[in-house]
């Protein structure tokens, strides 16, 4: 384990850090409401910390697995705490835990929030929070790949620690390469969608937050009543298209780029998120046809929501805690799926689900036909062992956490669904669930203990466990290697 | 697959069933209250139909994998449809349904009924009833193999089928010499509990109906409020221990009888369980702690419900649907887990539950180390990847089906809890749920479409999905093999 360098990224990350609340300072200035004060004595303090860090960094050195690990861990913690500053100086929430809460929420693009108002927040305060969303999106660690390529030579490592799974796919020789064409992307695709929003009606302020929001797949409002305040159709249709595009493998993006038209699409994973889009829309559009006028208007809302969820966004346009129970199961089960892999959503993800479903099918004919040789593929390719079961355990872990979430909040006194429903939506990143937390609701009512347990599964979550849990294992800290 | 082989195994399996339904026609003899006809129609019936079935079987040979899934399947199916005809003649039960969803529960030792009341009904039906348990809980083809050792050939591709996973140990090198085993533990474990309970007091009767409702891990009553309408600490604590002993891997029992002495319960499982119910108990005592009067009260109903929820038996002595929220999350977890592999409860098992804790810490090692080989060991016996792949997957259809049981029940407008509860309980073959099938509750209030799959539940818990789930796989109808 080497310190040194693990400071040396880690004070790096810093000075970016202090760099993204750039824009955020200039929003404060522009709408002098007091809050830029809070952004200048971070953006110092992040500079005097880093400082020091970056000094004892060595020249260059690789970056091994364990050493990865624990930058990924180290940097999503760090981040948050001198993210949560701006809050605490500016007066927008006093309790360091509650800005914590916010923060952890903000960059793992969960969008669960303690604050039961926030219109009455200044505009720098609001514009650093949905900021966030866009950072975490794509992840923390990737973006310092894609602006220090210094790091590139072991670069994956960090990559892979952060976005584990099958997810991270090299899409270019070199993983700074690969992490800027990640970006520019995301980047363009975050473009257009602010474009179109401001066509649809939206103030630039309105449709600025809503468009971070919808890209890191966070879910962040500067209304009280999310994105239902608006009642503009288009804003929503909008919003949800690209929830959903947000939502996909970015892999397939970059394969339209090179121009491999209607075949980029052509993936397992991809098939089935749509196909579980359309199932789940027109399963709870019947459902909720008795409460609204139409079966167009009832679709409106179920296809809204049923993005918003899938891609792990979170943003309302009804509160559907209100809905027929049938609707709240499957909106559970969809807010444990998730999105796809490789893209800024949260969740277990749509191909660990299909690769689920091969191995379930492939155990029933392994009971009928024992002798018979059975390989697992995907997209044409051989899913190894190793994967299978790396998958299978992961989504234990999940389950496991997602018990003691359940488990925690429940000791607060709530109710099952309420505990669930939390503990799901913050292992997700989604952000609202149902009960006390659902759209209408908001994590204020827990106890400081258990939103500090809440923060922990965003990150967990986030980071799919794997970075934060290696901090808990012995040979992590032991000699050798 | 060889039909009439098939035909000649249920044959037997009927008359044996009509045998068994001689225990309670003497009941129903010996108390004149009009339900003996009942079961002398049973009988004939059974016998008219296993006749041609039996002649029409070939004379002796052995069962392959295919076939044995395809036996497995049937039986438990044609049983339980057999089974409920004593409901429908005596007029107890008036809808078929009502009366195949009871005595599915009956043969599963899952223990819901529909029924509000059981305490008008007459004597003969509610020992068949509880009889229905204890011959379910040690598994019907168990108990033809025990006393038909013309299968024994291959019977343990029977017993295998019955009651997968990593449980039927041969302990005898024939396998119906290891069934008969079983069965004289079984039987003895059961009369040595009667006797106890006459000991505290309870009338023969009444003794006798829930010494069978433990041995089984079932759960039926021939009163209203269950084991909670004697209030004798005695029969409570003789029921409590008995329970958890019925929930133990008999092969300790076997080893016992041995002379292998304390060594006997040296296992990992049998470790975890006690381990897992004594924690239980604590935590839940001290949740419910100020609806008691003292510590010991507490205790005394914490650790029965506790005993009776691992065990998956399902008496209640308290209604803990009233209890706080926090012991509620706690006891859907232990209703999920249930006992240990080899014994007569449900569920997924401890022994499942301590080898996927060790597949995630193995898992997080090797993201820490990734070179570095890692074996996996039980009890010091190595578990290959094949278990544990078998293992993780068993545990995902198990989900998946909660997931549907709760999906379906919720669509009759249940909320949540009543229908996950609901759902988890019939799929661990335990009986009381939470919310409307709380112990206070019952399943009455279901559609008949919804008890119709909660039946279905209850078959693919106890069975362990892989029989049911092969009828539907293409290659068991294929040619070949």
């Amino acid at each position: 384990m080497n310190g040194r360098l693990i400071l040396g990224i880690l004070g790096r990350l810093m000075v970016l850090e202090a760099a993204m609340m750039l824009p955020s300072l200039g929003v404060a200035l522009a709408y002098r409401e007091g809050d830029a004060a809070g952004f200048v004595w971070t953006i110092l303090i992040l500079l005097a910390v880093s400082l020091p860090a970056m000094l004892l960094s060595p020249a260059r050195r690789e970056v091994c697995t364990r050493e990865g690990l624990v930058v990924v861990s180290l940097a999503w913690v760090l981040m948050s705490m001198f993210g949560a500053l701006p809050f605490l100086f500016s007066g927008s929430i006093s309790s360091p835990v509650d800005a914590l809460f916010e923060t952890v929420s903000g960059f793992t693009t969960t969008g669960a929030s303690i604050l039961p108002e926030v219109e009455g927040l200044p505009h720098g305060i609001l514009f650093w929070r949905s900021f966030t969303h866009w950072v975490g999106g794509m992840g923390v660690l990737v973006l310092t790949l894609a602006v220090m390529p210094k790091l590139s030579g072991r670069g994956s490592v960090l990559a892979r620690a952060e976005s584990p799974g099958p997810t991270f796919s090299k899409v270019a020789p070199r993983m700074h390469d690969t992490a800027r064409v990640m970006y520019a992307i995301y980047t363009g695709m975050t473009l257009l969608q602010l474009g179109l929003m401001l066509l649809s009606g939206l103030p630039l302020f309105d449709a600025a937050i809503h468009t971070l929001g919808t890209a890191g797949t966070g879910g962040f409002s500067n209304r009280n009543l999310s994105m239902g305040a608006y009642n503009n159709p288009w804003a929503e249709m909008i919003t949800m298209v690209f929830m959903l595009l947000f939502g996909m493998n970015f892999v397939v993006y970059v394969r339209l780029l090179r121009g491999d038209g209607w075949k980029s699409f052509r993936s397992a994973e991809v098939g089935a998120y749509w196909a579980m889009a359309a199932v789940s829309t027109l399963l709870i559009a019947v459902q909720i046809l008795p409460e609204y006028s139409s079966f167009l208007s009832a679709l409106r809302y179920s296809s809204f929501q049923v993005s918003s969820i899938m891609s792990t966004t979170g943003y309302a346009t009804a509160n559907f805690a209100l809905w027929p129970q049938f609707t709240h199961v499957l909106l559970l089960l969809l807010m444990v799926v998730g999105a796809c892999a490789g893209s800024t959503s949260g969740g277990i993800k749509v191909s660990r689900v299909v690769i689920l479903g091969k191995a379930m099918a492939r155990e029933i004919g392994q009971a009928v036909a024992p002798r018979k040789v059975r390989l697992m593929k995907m997209d044409g390719r051989l899913i190894s062992e190793q994967t299978v079961r790396s998958v299978l355990v992961f989504l234990f872990i999940y389950i496991a956490f997602l018990f003691l979430g359940t488990l925690a909040a429940s000791s607060d006194g709530h109710d099952f669904v309420s505990s669930f429903s939390a503990a799901a939506s913050c292992l997700s990143n989604i952000g609202p669930g149902l009960g006390v937390v659902g759209p209408a609701g908001n994590y204020g009512v827990f106890s400081p203990a258990v939103k500090m347990f809440l923060s922990f599964l965003m990150l967990a979550g986030r980071l799919e466990f794997i970075p934060l849990l290696a901090l808990f294992h012995r040979e992590l800290w032991g000699k050798g290697h």
